[in-house]
């Protein structure tokens, strides 16, 4: 990607910091030190500060950091990286410095706190996340990449759902399919025939698909960093008339639900557009997960899909839209897509 | 595993809560939940108390937890985790409530602090971590395994180290084969052709294997949820004179490092023994990072086999011993093996 763009969301903080009356934001998510730096070593952090900003990376990365980041000074950690993050606000006399403190683990934090005695150092909840709920254009680019390859990878698995095959068995195609493509399972593939689909994330087994069989699919990848997440369901032979009509029942629901999603809608109201369908069909108490969840640079990320989610759809926004039904004993049917919320609507991406 | 183990495993941390005055502990680092209680799912937690104990799933998990665990009441969390543990706090009149500070991020930390009023809310580290440094026989016959495995797919791996092949086909490799095997990749393999491998966590790239190079690997896998971790140095033609003296000294520091390691001995004293080495050779500016890392259910545990370490072997510590010099521009060379902890002396379990 080029430098612009991580100079651009770097903007973006900024503004966003000035907003909250913060002087400087000390980034420590690995996923978020990479979507500001484009660094993507472990074990790195970031201050960002109205003037310079900085990153910091131990002994292994220093030769990539030097590399592949503009923009930020690098610097090496040496004993640790408390350290280097008290010299950074005191020699830049920063006074208000932001934290993930949804993710800086309690420990370092009250670290921190003790020694940064002069200045105030203030808990701030998924800034970046935020910022990275609405995708920019390349990111829009690599997460149809991602996707892209996930539905070749299932439609060369496809052909060997059939009778005597392990669960095991589909889910390792899955895996090296990704791998030969340059990219990995985002995530381990679930791939569960009949009653153990029932269980909402089943590990694949040594369960073998029958004569009549109902498989349900939930895969995704990484390719260059963005991930696809997808959920299919597969019938070998002939399918109970009770599974068919919940399939039936999902598809609605799904169809429904991408058909409500548009800019300024309430992100609570999609959720309650599957689920209100879902219930109206008696089914109302197998469907517990909420109705999707952002994807991007996490497989799981901003925005959440669900009824207690109080914000509203923005142009670039990418979810999944996954009702589902799971009758223990019986199976489950789960149908998921990714969608992209587009100025006037909503494109399917994984159609 | 049989219940036994996780038994046993409770037992043992509940004697270390009354030696710290604690009645009871909030877990929710998974891989912490996962080695008490045996469930493998995410995002759950556990109370355990000198009575009941609780292990807390959200739906997707309720019915592999029912099937799998013993020894804890399964609790569904339906709204959210908070409401669980503190009505698991309030109904079993807990008092003083240890929590994993190094990994519960500040604001949950927080917020639960908030609303358990009567009792105390106590931060702890790296309790459950302590506990896994010593391994107990299952997980010593387990990590066997995964070493085991780890040298079998490199011995395949091996004839495709040649000239015109790339670092990243041979990654591919690696992770392919762990996969075919019921496995897979504990991190991405690090393939790193000759100059490449001054950057000790390189990324494989479209560098080919020439006439005459180094190559380093370092890779390993997760098998049964236990991970192996190797660097094998691997050399195509002829190895210049200085690569050559190089090796030498790193294979000589681990040699002396491994020979150094028995039960009761410093484990700062293991990481100097083989930096003392390097530097006497004068490449000590060239190993930036510790010497070592315990293995287990996570690729880097304690005991961190540094020279900050004021702690000392135990039998049944396993980690890696893994020497190193990266000069830039030239390339690097790093050993490593794992290494058990035994009654007199030590293993080398990657022999």
């Amino acid at each position: 990607m080029l430098n612009s763009v991580f100079a651009k969301r770097t903007a973006l903080l900024k503004s966003e910091l000035r907003k909250q009356g913060l002087d400087s934001f000390l980034v420590t998510k690995d996923v978020n030190v990479s979507y500001l730096t484009g660094f993507n070593g472990h074990d790195a952090a970031a201050v960002i500060t109205m003037g310079r900003s900085f990153l910091f990376v131990d002994s292994r990365y220093v030769e990539e950091a030097k590399d592949c980041v503009k923009g930020f000074d690098i610097r090496l950690v040496k004993r640790s990286l408390y350290e280097n993050i008290t010299e950074a606000i005191e020699d830049n006399r920063l006074k208000k410095i932001g934290f993930e403190s949804a993710e800086l683990p309690y420990e370092v934090a009250e670290r921190l706190k003790g020694l940064i005695k002069k200045s105030f150092f203030v808990p701030v909840r998924g800034l970046v996340e935020d910022l990275r709920s609405v995708k920019d254009l390349d990111e829009i680019r690599l997460i149809r990449n991602s996707i892209h390859l996930a539905k070749d990878v299932l439609a060369r698995v496809r052909p060997f759902i059939k009778p005597g095959i392990t669960e095991e068995f589909i889910a390792r195609k899955i895996d090296i399919d990704f791998i030969e493509n340059g990219a990995k399972s985002a995530f381990d593939p679930i791939v569960a025939a009949d009653a153990n689909s029932s269980k909402p994330h089943a590990t694949p087994t040594k369960r073998k698909v029958g004569k009549n069989s109902v498989v349900m699919i939930d895969m995704g990848g990484i390719l260059q960093r963005y991930n696809s997440d997808i959920t299919r369901i597969f019938t070998v032979g002939s399918i109970k008339p009770r599974m068919a009509k919940i399939y039936d029942v999902v598809r609605t629901a799904q169809a429904m639900a991408i058909e409500a999603v548009r800019p300024g809608e309430r992100i609570a109201q999609i959720d309650a557009t599957a689920r209100r369908y879902i219930r109206s069909k008696g089914l109302g108490k197998y469907f517990g997960h909420a109705l999707g969840h952002g994807v991007g640079l996490e497989i799981h990320e901003k925005p959440t899909v669900s009824g207690l989610n109080e914000g509203v759809l923005r142009p670039g926004m990418v979810f999944t839209v996954e009702p589902a039904v799971y009758i223990p004993k019986l199976g489950g049917i789960r149908v998921e897509d990714m969608v992209l919320v587009t100025d006037k609507g909503c494109e399917i991406l994984s159609a």
